[in-house]
């Protein structure tokens, strides 16, 4: 599986931070801080696709406040100003996944290595300063220059562009079945970690590797 | 808001018939049958999200099988070809909302009426038959000729072009808040069937009309 690949691709959120640490700072205003996150993370999510459909793109920054904003009304929760900036924080604060920053170093030794996220430029430079991670990564791309979001193959497009190499040298790999199957059906090798035995969405494109954290992608690698 | 309308195009699946009422097909598979049915129509219509982002068409039948496929495996139910056969008719036989029936006809003496729907064509066809309300409808309008699904201005194009309408002059009705924040963005007058007190996606396009069902639409429109 791994000949020829030259460099790995990472998504981000979910990936290599875990969203579900958004729940603690859910806790502060609900007493359901796990229904109130998934309900944030998939309207984030729904409204990435839809922007991209109708041609109306806005950054991953402001996605997010629209799909807080909905998550609070339907919740039925009135927050102050202050609340609001600090949930919407923990996507500039986020954590690592514990066998994350012991891994990436040593996949370094071996490949260049790139972020390729849906998140705003701003969102990907301090989650990256704050966790430490920003010396792995030769690449830090954004979809923002495509001004549309995964899985339109145009923004996939950006990785082999700003890495220089082609798409099928390029391993990427995400948590994300929607992603994992997108960068599929665009042409890289896709590594999907599947850290809850999650199911992968029956469309047709399958991964190359299905990996259960950093440590067994580590190994596969060798 | 209704001057210079001089049409009414209306979504199909949760606006003209209930997919509530495929719930009732899927008592016979599990003991939550809503909560089934949501998992099922979440799906479906992620998948034409992806789908179309990813340039990869297949048509409404299709990706209700495949949001099926991933619905009983995610309930890890085992179920015979003839039990998942049971359940895709419910979307060939469906039910109209019981305000549906009485008003279309009135509507049809002054404006002509027209169906535009993800349905594939065969899905529509079989559907308006069951129902009866095929006679209400001039037209019948599936994207599948454009292959390529809603919110996607490619695809609301498709009802003026078959219409012989301007965008404007055509009043588009829908329950499902991503199709009316769609239709609205593209250009359509819209109205929004909210028969739940559903929260609109605050993405910024709004309709011009929020009716609670039918009957009250009727009445704006006098």
């Amino acid at each position: 599986m791994v000949r020829r690949v030259k460099a790995v691709a990472f998504d981000m959120y979910g990936t290599v931070v875990d969203v579900g640490a958004v729940a603690d700072a859910c806790k502060e205003v609900t007493a359901d801080p796990v229904a109130f996150t998934s309900q944030w993370r998939t309207k984030q999510l729904e409204y990435t696709f839809l922007r991209t459909l109708m041609g109306k793109y806005q950054n991953f920054w402001k996605v997010s406040e629209q799909a807080l904003e909905f998550t609070i009304q339907r919740f039925g929760l009135q927050l102050s100003p202050e609340q609001r900036k600090r949930l919407m924080e923990a996507w500039l604060y986020p954590s690592p996944y514990p066998d994350v920053p012991s891994v990436l170093p040593r996949l370094r030794e071996r490949y260049p290595l790139a972020i390729f996220s849906n998140g705003s430029p701003k969102m990907l430079r301090t989650g990256l300063e704050h966790t430490g991670l920003r010396p792995c990564f030769r690449w830090v791309i954004s979809v923002d220059a495509a001004k549309q979001y995964k899985p339109s193959p145009q923004v996939y497009q950006l990785a082999p562009r700003s890495m220089k190499l082609k798409k099928e040298e390029i391993l990427f790999v995400s948590s994300n079945s929607f992603d994992v199957i997108g960068a599929k059906s665009f042409g890289f090798k896709v590594c999907w970690i599947n850290r809850s035995g999650a199911l992968l969405d029956p469309l047709g494109p399958r991964p190359d590797l299905v990996v259960k954290d950093f440590e067994e992608l580590r190994s596969a690698l060798q």
